[in-house]
């Protein structure tokens, strides 16, 4: 399961979210540090110098959201961002959740 | 009052937060949808046709952010931003968030 190799597909619902254990099988194909959270998102911080590096890595994750068609919402603190992941269309992960993520960690 | 005539100061605490009577003085110089938060915040939602868009805000803000040396947290969604103000060093409002929101009506 190459993830970073798949494209996201359009999902406008019709589908059923992935399970605990579907979860837990992509969740090895990412890095360790994305957590899996209560409302059935995955998310990941990172940490930057200063605000240009941090604003870099926004503009990052904007630009791969764009060409995958998928968009994490992005927190931007200073010298930190947060990123969430899930698929509003079906209200929980979906494989595209994990290519984005996948990708995200390759930036 | 012209507060986007102000730059932001440095602020490295030492100094007390505004008072609620000082908020709401400063409140009425700068847009009516922002709101004052339960923690002491200020905060303001955009809306967006577009990631484009929603984009090319979120640099704007930032830019923004680097040249008065104050950054708010700015939460970015599909096509809705979030902007949170509040100065860190006093653990509640100053001058400066004010000054940047008014700014940041302008943009």
């Amino acid at each position: 399961m190459n993830l970073s190799k798949k494209k996201c597909k359009p999902c406008e619902g019709g589908i059923a979210s992935l399970d605990k254990k579907e979860i837990a099988e992509y969740k090895k194909h990412i890095q360790d540090d994305w957590k899996v959270t209560e409302n059935n998102k995955i998310s990941k911080e990172y940490s930057f110098v200063n605000y240009k590096h941090t604003m870099e890595f926004v503009n990052k994750v904007a630009n791969l959201a764009e060409e995958e068609g998928h968009h994490p919402v992005i927190h931007v603190y200073y010298g930190k961002v947060v990123i969430e992941l899930w698929t509003h269309a079906i209200k929980g992960l979906s494989e595209n959740d994990f290519i984005l993520a996948s990708k995200i960690d390759k930036l």
